[in-house]
């Protein structure tokens, strides 16, 4: 019995989407599950001493290495990082695997790894451990860095996909699309300038805020698949429709101008450095006043709301009209991170 | 200022000697220095809720994927596992990060992570945490893997690199080299065959019975770099002369043939499923008889000793002369882990 539908990996087999999840759920999940793990969730909880431990990891196969807004050293403590954060938990711990390729600069390597110290610190977040491989030239890409993050669940909060009702409102912590367009931009080098830079940060602050608004759901952070793909989570899980107002969501010009000229839509494109959460709806006023109250929330919006119906995504567009939102398919920009 | 000698990144940096400690103290160390990092150690232990949960991480990238003994999937558990295990931690909670490279073969992917999962099975240790990435071919090694290992100290136990005294003495779990050479025929397919096969294993059992041995003092896995580099880790930290005794380390014929033909020194070749220990010398005796009482600890011996003099490791040859082992500066083998 075939465990997947195709007989070769392919580079839709890590696009964020629909063919990622297969692979997760054929092999993966298949052959590794445990009581422990949860494929969909962004952290995982831990019976230890204390029972609050979350930990969760991630990948980083970014190019290039350098962008605007960023690099594969700061992304990689961000991605991380943020994956704690919008679970509720604070982060404490990390561990950084590093696979080098032949060839590649001692400079440009102390350089990312100069920035991915930076990070840490900046997030409070020490790193523990750590390994590092070198491979030939010709099977490497340059570095690719994986770190699992370690952090401790803020007490009392429960949240989760399965905390999500009816007339629960969405929420967004800024601009949409900025990461993915600007590693996209720096990477063909089309030679666009402008103020297009990746929104690669930490969101502890926002999930800080968040996490102190009563009648807080679910938080993520739209990454691979963007906003679209976290509304179609959200949808899948509680099986009920999401409601998105095209008007409502903030996407600068800039990335709006740049995804009209090469046909990209901006819900689909990766952010680091936002956080979607999913409010009561009595709350959604209070949690917006926390965000816009942040630097880093200065541009937050109430942009959809969760409703009867069936799963699905729908968009109502600037004309008034709707349509759906399909789940991600065929990923645009691969290896933004 | 020029963090490390070279301009560029070269196989020696992951060669698991002097190259790797240079690369790791010029820019890793240096870049993400904290109080809990320890650059030399196999795990950390985290102030959490129990100041005895242990963390540690390896990345994973053997050619070819597949060979007699194991597989990096299998190898991905124990490398972990068994960083833990030798500190002295009961591995529970493992983390995995895994690099496609397009086009592998999901039949093989499949086997790979069936192999990882059945590995964590046997050891006891649960997935809880995972992310897949895919990169365009010829930026891969068709399947690289990074695992995180998460488990708790026994308690009361205190084992270290300082605990050592002039005096202790050396033992081995079994014979030396089997890993290494194992991968090398398998990807040079040189044609050779007989029993030479991975010792790829959870020492989980040896370092149990270990720790049960009043007088233990140090415990490590000998990877990369073999016996003899873990040999100068003691060497260096204790700034104790570590005497060997050829005779008797334990190492295969069908493994000493191979090495003899190629002009490989086993003593620098990785094993994947055996511990060195240290121990008092009033101990020695009673640390190998529990290791021979289980299967995987048949063939240990007591190899050699911490004596007063200088940091350096000198090996009693099988003609009763003595010799110089040099800390290894260039990896016969790499990507053997």
């Amino acid at each position: 019995m075939k465990a997947l539908d195709d007989d070769y990996i392919s580079l839709a087999h890590g696009n964020g989407g629909r063919y990622m999840r297969e692979l997760i759920d054929a092999i993966f999940a298949h052959h590794l599950d445990n009581p422990h793990l949860d494929t969909r969730a962004d952290a995982a909880g831990l019976l230890l001493a204390s029972p609050d431990v979350m930990v969760t990891t991630d990948g980083f196969t970014v190019k290039p290495l350098e962008f605007p807004g960023g690099s594969i050293g700061s992304l990689a403590v961000h991605g991380t990082v943020n994956d704690l954060a919008v679970a509720g938990a604070v982060p404490a711990w990390l561990t950084v695997n590093a696979f080098i390729e032949e060839g590649l600069e001692v400079a440009l390597l102390d350089r990312l790894v100069a920035a991915l110290g930076a990070a840490a610190r900046e997030a409070g977040v020490a790193v523990v451990a750590g390994d590092t491989k070198v491979v030939q030239r010709g099977e490497g890409g340059g570095l690719y860095l994986a770190t699992t993050g370690i952090g401790l669940r803020r007490p009392g909060l429960d949240l989760g996909l399965d905390r999500i009702r009816a007339g629960d409102r969405l929420l967004v912590s800024g601009p949409v699309g900025d990461h993915g367009i600007a590693v996209m931009l720096a990477r063909e080098q089309f030679g666009l300038r402008g103020d297009l830079h990746s929104d690669s940060a930490s969101v502890l602050p926002l999930a800080d805020a968040a996490t102190s608004v009563p009648g807080l759901r679910f938080m993520r952070d739209p990454t691979r698949g963007g906003l679209a793909t976290v509304c179609h989570d959200i949808a899948a899980a509680t099986a009920r429709e999401v409601r998105l107002d095209a008007a409502a969501v903030p996407i600068r010009e800039s990335v709006q101008s740049v995804c009209d000229m090469l046909g990209y839509d901006p819900l689909y494109l990766a952010c680091e450095g936002r956080v979607v959460a999913v409010v009561a709806d009595d709350a959604a006023a209070a949690l917006l006043a926390a965000w816009r109250a942040l630097p880093s929330g200065a541009d937050s919006a109430i942009i959809g709301r969760v409703t009867q119906g069936p799963a699905r995504v729908v968009l109502r567009t600037e004309l008034g009209g709707e349509r759906l939102l399909d789940e991600l398919e065929d990923d645009p920009l691969p290896r933004i991170c």
